[in-house]
């Protein structure tokens, strides 16, 4: 069998919007596996907006993905071959850095935690860091209480989906804040959503003035920039702000302020806080075991966008930021083994 | 004996730095208090960056002062007359609000709440409001840890001073952010700060750099504007900023924005919270506890910077904008009890 390996390499670092020529798919050669190490097939790569930081050199929370060096990005494949007694050809693992590419060589990869039988899919998704970030984001800083209002941007998002139904379980009012009429009707009618404000045709600050009429407790934070002001000109006393994206500055190429209303912090007491899933580690198991329930038990629901194709993976990237995707966006790389 | 009252009025909100014209200082009758009022005689006269706050309209925590209305202001003085059993002639409280005036018609009024041997002026810093908010926002949020490096702006100012007296006792390397080579010096030499930084001679955020080799765990934040972003670019992961007051824009005629990196918090995972020191009236008591052992022991120091007479209470404010005080700025507006 002939098996060949392919790699997205960082080329240059994007100023802006990635273009052509910022990174590059280049053949390879497939990795030996060395002791105690395995060889994993890469079978999805998740698309996310911090693999946009990862290309930049500005400030982050890893060191960047350096000039030459294969994209970082999580996955999740197969053992095809291990030198490691934990790791058997078959098993299905995540890990880490799975990269950019078809092949991988790790000394180690992250099992499911539980129910290996779940679909891979929803490994990539509810069940996995997205869900995760959702979980202890809402829960840990945003510490939501039933009869409250929780506003949450990028709402059809990977992680705003999320966010909104484990807030409606909490018995939360919600309301999602989405790029388009689609998306608003989804994360309504399908996740349960009180309400979804269009934000590309609506005034967001007199929308939520209209559907959070007790004011707003919480906001989960994904976009920053116009929409953080609108929702601090809305904010209660005493809210909470869980930081977990600023996507709107990703792509900028000039200093982008905080809000406008950042004294709004001041006289309204609110809490903001900046929080990065790898904090939560130590801490796993409550997430997967309340996730498992939920999933079950079908009060959260989870939806995956899949573009097919590694040599897609850069036009996957930038629907993250076109407001292109509904739901968890992944690459496949390629086919699920048959007995999955 | 003839007794004249004077009030300072609110006639115009200003815009940007007070003028005059903005407030009116009128003679009045002295009032006639009512069935369970008491009448005070003011003596001292809290300045404070949110008086100006108060005088506009833009968003706060509070009402805004009225136009026409006696300007709202935290005072110190003595009971002349009382019409409630609860009070003597003679006694010293505060009244709320005691307003810029000489006279005050009260329903309640907060004594002393431990040794009322302890000078009023003491009452109206360290033992007051301003060493509560000192002490709750410090502790409360900012939760210093001993060997962490704690940064305080408006070093020398009411705040700032004793925040940074409070982080010495609780081990922590304190550097303080003031605006002239003899505040650095006072906060340094007297009140044992490690470092101070005059912002206005050097590069803060260089100077922070060579001040906090460790980085800075915690930021009391007084100011706002360049000053936060310096601090920012210094900033360690899990750290946390009170936020107390943002005077660099209280002046401001267009709105001011946010940090410019605002982003740094999700990177870095900082918390920033606002507060306001009436959330905590009902935990008074541990403030008093611990602050009149500090003063006590000289743990803590405290400094008045006192402005004879009330007439000249909107030039003492503007002084808390120019930089022109140290410790805590006060009017006199008329004398003590002899026997005080």
């Amino acid at each position: 069998m002939i098996r060949n390996n392919r790699q997205w390499r960082l080329r240059q670092r994007p100023v802006g919007d990635i273009r052509p020529g910022d990174l590059e798919l280049v053949p390879s050669e497939v990795p030996t596996p060395g002791p105690g190490q395995i060889l994993v097939r890469n079978i999805y790569l998740s698309i996310d907006p911090t693999n946009r930081i990862w290309m930049s050199d500005r400030e982050q929370y890893m060191p960047p993905v350096e000039i030459g060096d294969v994209m970082r990005g999580g996955t999740m494949g197969v053992v095809e071959q291990s030198n490691n007694p934990h790791y058997t050809p078959g098993d299905i693992v995540q890990p880490w850095p799975g990269g950019w590419q078809d092949y991988t060589v790790v000394d180690v990869a992250q099992k499911p935690m539980v129910s290996p039988q779940a679909p891979m899919l929803a490994w990539m998704s509810a069940l996995g860091m997205t869900g995760a970030t959702a979980y202890f984001g809402l829960l840990d800083i945003g510490k939501p209480a039933s009869g409250e209002t929780v506003v949450v941007s990028a709402a059809a998002g990977a992680v705003g989906s999320i966010v909104g139904q484990i807030a409606r379980i909490k018995g939360c009012r919600v309301v999602g804040i989405a790029g388009s009429d689609e998306k608003c009707a989804w994360v309504v009618n399908e996740l349960g959503f009180d309400a979804c404000i269009n934000y590309k045709r609506e005034n967001v600050e007199g929308a939520l003035r209209r559907a959070c009429p007790k004011g707003i407790d919480v906001y989960f934070e994904n976009v920053g920039g116009e929409i953080l002001d609108a929702v601090l000109a809305n904010i209660n006393l005493g809210a909470r702000i869980p930081l977990c994206g600023l996507i709107a500055s990703y792509n900028a190429t000039t200093p982008v302020p905080g809000p406008y209303r950042f004294s709004t912090l001041l006289m309204k007491r609110v809490l903001i806080k900046g929080f990065i899933i790898l904090d939560y580690a130590p801490r796993m198991g409550e997430f997967v075991a309340d996730m498992t329930t939920w999933v079950g038990a079908g009060q959260v629901k989870w939806k995956v966008d899949v573009v097919d194709g590694l040599e897609h993976a850069v036009a996957a990237l930038d629907r993250l930021f076109t407001g292109g995707n509904t739901g968890k966006l992944l690459v496949r790389i390629g086919p699920e083994p048959s007995s999955a």
